[in-house]
């Protein structure tokens, strides 16, 4: 697959992704909307089928949507080294341009929500607890979880292109909204299981570029976590399959 | 497949889509019901499994059960122009009947609802805030997220009889339905997700047309919102479609 | 197939079917349990997947459970006026033992329940607002659309032995369990969506026999709401699938 | 397949499956979480996910992840009673990590938990009434649902290698997970639904060892039901198996 089409499917992919995630958020966390207040499983529940909803649409592209993925992916062979730059660009602006219509389609309700400084966590994530170790391992260990159901799932297949995918059917791509509805449930109470580095960094430069009224900082000393931790988890994850008798 | 077919499968699965759809905002907001209060997360639920359960009956049409849907699959080719008003036809008259029996289904508790000016909301959407310009971006978005995900998706497929499906297995419609889910709790919050202009304006035409007790107006200059909106992202879609390397 | 084995099947699924169903009632209204005061999401996802439990079961006898869907069936001539007497015998005894599980498994919480008389509800249904015809309506209505869908769903294959099935998949009868889930967040709001005469019936019998600690009448006056309605609904959809262009 | 396979998959599916289970309640058990009270339909649809990801992952040894399937496979000569010791073993090695990388995940909510002394739950079961007799019924009745369905889902088939597996598709892993859902639900309420030994015992023993700030005792008074009462539940259902007509 050439990097144009790469490019373009994983944007694409990753740009819904974020929208639908970043806006079930705003759904709880905003003032004047229908579900304001709802609560961590309405969030779990809206970010799992955001990666059902992003994930088919690029399915021709493999539906990484998540440089932590193609680095699982990348270091088990299952992905030309060559392509991982053009995957990560395109994650990246992919989650800027979800994160910004996410905005606009909540642009009322930023506008007369009456804690705005409060509006950062709508776009990525903070600890409940702050202790960069130990926020960093709870990355590791939801990230480890996702990267290593998907290398070692058996409904992954790499097709006749080299690119590996859950298959052409209407469902492909549920079994790994699943995992992420449980490791939203389950990892993600201390960290709001970022598990995705462009998920969390595409959103936080969005959160500072636009105009959001009232807005506070984009908290750039955490940002680092939700990168570091991911990666390392991915890299785990893709060791440990390396060693298993596959 | 002739005009005839087209309209009773249109119809019917629009008439079961509306009744559930319908039904679920019924069971929450009246107050003589099992399901009174129970909110936002219950109400994305039903509107979900409504899609699946109606779309499902209307397999051999194709399961449109939306002009924008239709409209998508007009200008992409996939519809022929000249049955678009038949399948418009029928999803609005599929629309009125499920809304007609959903009030059937509740008539003792719209009867003793102490609050009988507020149940239009059981049949159409209004916004949170008021503003028509911001309103239509939200359902632009939406409905770009549903019709670019149906066209997009690797589970579409042409039947012999140039009727694009989701197969006939049991569970062929239910990625759609995970779709409404998740744009419901995500991009539902400032509208209510109309996405479909038949399940906004024939709910509306029924709740002005039966005797409900003590209703109010149909908020007739809200109408056109949910109506152009839908149509306007299922338009972006089909000309993002278009130009993307399919 | 014999008529002992269908009687096997349908009684062992009826059972599973009650037993998960009941249960999920007991979990929410008893007092002393993990699920006390739950809700009516928590109740329609139970019954739903109690359906997909026992009827994954039950596969072999194509999986009724229900004397409706067994009636929908023979209007149809899907299965043999024969065989029907033998279902709906095997569906009411499945039911009462199914029931009488659910007792023994919530024996502590019946007996520490504080409210002994209300527990009538755990087993079978009772409309919010008594009224004969209007409750019959709303039975008929989500009768209409159970055995409709199974009637119609594109899923439905007549197997070798002449029995239909959902096929034998994992994940077959889940469709089934989608539809008793949106029937129950949108039509079971008025009554507490019986639509099948052996669920209601028969565990109705079965707290009229049990030893359950301050049980109240088994309110037999109501009875014949949930047999009547749900027999109405199927015979409606029968005939409704006889005049479309299946 | 080798012992040595068998241990591998088996040790890393169960890891896995209590990682998230338990997960899941300490998402809702402790303070400082942003699952903080969600409540038991949030644990339930936690620990049913949890299953689809672990089994998923295991589905090379056939994902049993539960001493009460193996001894109910062994049973009905699905599998080999002299793999069942390999089985166990590693079911119970995987349960311990699981549940010490759940520890590690919560860390710092563990340790800044306002009450330390009732986090045991996080780990291992407990009744809300304590009765040894109708505890064990109650875990026994679950259970016996839970390898009943098992044994007799049509989705079932025996491998080449002589492994029953539920399919290589991607959601082929999905059916047992709503099975859990619905016990869960349904037949949870009274002891916290255990229906696996290694699920209860794996996760008890290491709360006994994880220096777990201000934890209470590992109440082994309790521990023997969650295991006698699921193995009994899967030597009925392995028995009403062999007299079935299959």
């Amino acid at each position: 697959m050439g990097a144009g089409e790469i490019f373009v499917w994983e944007m694409l992919g990753t740009a819904v992704l974020i929208l639908l995630g970043n806006g079930v958020v705003a759904n709880t966390v905003l003032r004047d909307t229908l579900g304001s207040g709802t609560g961590f499983l309405f969030v779990n529940i809206g970010w799992a089928f955001a990666v059902f909803t992003g994930a088919s649409i690029a399915a021709p592209s493999g539906a990484h949507l998540n440089p932590a993925v193609t680095l699982g992916l990348a270091i088990t062979d299952k992905v030309s080294w060559a392509d991982v730059p053009i995957y990560v660009l395109a994650q990246m602006v992919g989650a800027i341009i979800g994160a910004a219509l996410c905005w606009a389609t909540y642009k009322l309700q930023f506008d007369s929500h009456p804690e705005p400084e409060n509006t950062r966590g709508i776009f990525c994530t903070a600890p409940t607890v702050r202790n960069p170790l130990w926020n960093t391992i709870t990355e590791v260990i939801g990230t480890f979880v996702l990267v290593g159901w998907i290398l070692l799932s058996p409904a992954i297949k790499v097709g006749a292109d080299g690119v590996p995918q859950f298959g052409n059917s209407a469902l492909g791509y549920a079994g790994v909204a699943f995992v992420v509805l449980v490791i939203g449930t389950s990892l993600g109470g201390p960290t709001g299981y970022a598990i995705n580095p462009a998920r969390d960094l595409g959103p936080r430069i969005a959160y500072a570029l636009l105009p959001i009224r009232g807005k506070a900082s984009a908290d750039w000393g955490y940002s680092w976590v939700p990168v570091v931790g991911p990666l390392i988890g991915a890299l785990l994850a893709g060791l440990l399959y390396l060693v298993l008798p596959v």
